[in-house]
């Protein structure tokens, strides 16, 4: 009992990693998803794809103590995911599903976000850190907090959904969710190019944005980064919202840091900066100086969330039956 | 060792309850708040008062297991009171200073708003809830998230001031805090009645609320039951913020119930069903049929709160002594 695996269910790959228990990551891989209502086919190809693993590494199943799996939905405390829209899914016990068809127990389930957050925590950004909020910027906006390395998961495992704060209650337009004014809407990076395009509309006001057949989120840290002065209002506007959406977050749950990850967090100090600094003008004044950082993890949080979930667990019995053990031998 | 003193420190009052510890209210009454920089003034009445109601009831120190006290400000997990605004207080010790001038052990000390939250989750609304919000809506807006039977503090004392959440990143004017746009300038009794009078302002539209001289929230909301069409779009609109907020915080803490209390929910299930609805409409679907209910213990919230920290804590040394009795037994 020795080894772990993470596995990060995405939209379009399956991330799998191999790790011992000391926490040494040993390798990592890909497979693509399988889109579709049925979860069993996914399943049925991470199951293939652990056994390869273990034949290759010359493992046996009993060595495994577990297996944490990261999936792009929320999960509540019970180990529900309540839908996978990405894929197709509808509710599934995916952990349950998982390990009568892998064979490996047990196998914990997490939302992606949430988990990129307890891997952050555990082996990242926050690792000296008590608590932390974290957000990831990427095709979504999706959140997470952990304290005292307990994910938050909440009555429906709503917990840490950021994204989807409303933060312009008078948006006419509506977000993916159906609700209106969602973070997601200007902060993701599909809503920071809308944004930007709208900005552009608006007014004659030269920029190097302009030069561009397509605009990703991307062109525009770099051009704001290079001084373009509407790249840089840009910039500004959506790392106000940002900014504010965290500290409305702190107003509920104040971490001890906050950490910034997904795609988009790529445009480094410099947007983390710009966020911390909307994050001060909107918090009181002795919340100001609250920890920021990048994530450490990148697309690897997801695998090392799941790894920290499967190893807490290991932790708890492992307390439970040195207490059992100290009550019997007095 | 069978009675607790519950104290709610107030801006104008200081409130006082003695219990016994089978959770049992047996008096409360109150005394006016010495406001000035100094705390001790203020400690010295409480301990007066304190003695007083010692010696009427024929009780001695030592029979008292503690006092928990409700102050008007941030508090830190080390019992650090970042200052009490509406007295003039800066930062203080405050447990440790009453414990030494009022000579009972422990002081036990919280924010206002969170120890309402904390008796509210103990005796009051959500007594059988596993988690909860609380809101208090009065002069300012308030608020407590309870997890697990555990108030949420934070690194510094924050965590629940749902009150300064920005729910308009483009309002202009300012909240008492020093930033722009806070649930509490258009949630608090006094920000109804600043919306109420720009409602009035902005139309010519007849409506009950101009026949009056000076308007209140209790106006308010008393005319929009009576179905005064202005103060119904009024209600409306400041439901709709409310609404959101619960639905931001829930959005990152999702607990079981929502409470809602302060002066101003005595409008009744009135305006809990108008909140209500706005917070359904800002949710996720699986979210929407989150329980709101309306605060029990009113006013006396506070030392109710304080009442179940001292339980609390006493439960936590008793669970710890049985456990090393149950060791040395075996």
């Amino acid at each position: 009992m020795e080894y772990c695996f993470g596995v990060d269910i995405g939209g379009t790959t399956i991330k799998i990693g191999l790790f011992s228990q000391k926490n040494r990551f040993l390798e990592k891989w890909e497979i693509p998803t399988k889109k579709g209502k049925d979860p069993k086919p996914v399943i049925n190809d991470i199951a293939e794809a652990i056994e390869e693993c273990l034949k290759r590494n010359k493992l046996k199943k009993e060595e495994v103590m577990g297996i944490g799996m990261a999936a792009p939905g929320p999960v509540t405390e019970d180990g529900l995911l309540r839908g996978a829209v990405n894929i197709g899914w509808g509710d599934v016990l995916l952990g349950e599903e998982a390990r009568k068809i892998i064979g490996i127990s047990p196998v914990l389930i997490g939302n992606d976000a949430r988990l990129a957050a307890l891997g952050e925590y555990t082996f990242g950004a926050g690792k000296d850190e008590g608590s932390l909020l974290m957000i990831t910027l990427g095709t979504g906006v999706g959140g997470g907090v952990v304290f005292d390395g307990k994910i938050l998961t909440g009555k429906t495992g709503t917990a840490g959904e950021i994204g989807h704060m409303t933060m312009n209650p008078f948006e006419t337009r509506s977000c993916n969710c159906g609700k209106k004014g969602c973070l997601e809407q200007y902060a993701s990076a599909t809503g920071m190019v809308r944004v930007a395009k709208e900005f552009l509309k608006k007014s004659n006001e030269p920029s190097t944005l302009r030069r561009l057949d397509t605009i990703t989120s991307k062109h525009l840290w770099d051009e704001a980064k290079k001084g373009d002065k509407m790249a840089l209002n840009i910039a500004e506007y959506v790392s106000r919202l940002l900014g504010i959406a965290i500290a409305n977050a702190c107003y509920i749950v104040d971490p001890e840091m906050v950490v910034i990850g997904g795609g988009v967090s790529q445009a480094g100090q410099f947007l983390l900066d710009m966020v911390q600094g909307a994050y001060a003008e909107n918090v009181f004044p002795h919340c100001r100086d609250k920890k920021f950082a990048l994530a450490k993890l990148r697309n690897d949080a997801g695998i090392y969330g799941g790894v920290a979930l499967v190893l807490q667990r290991d932790e708890l019995v492992n307390k439970h039956k040195q207490t059992m053990k100290k009550m019997l031998n007095r």
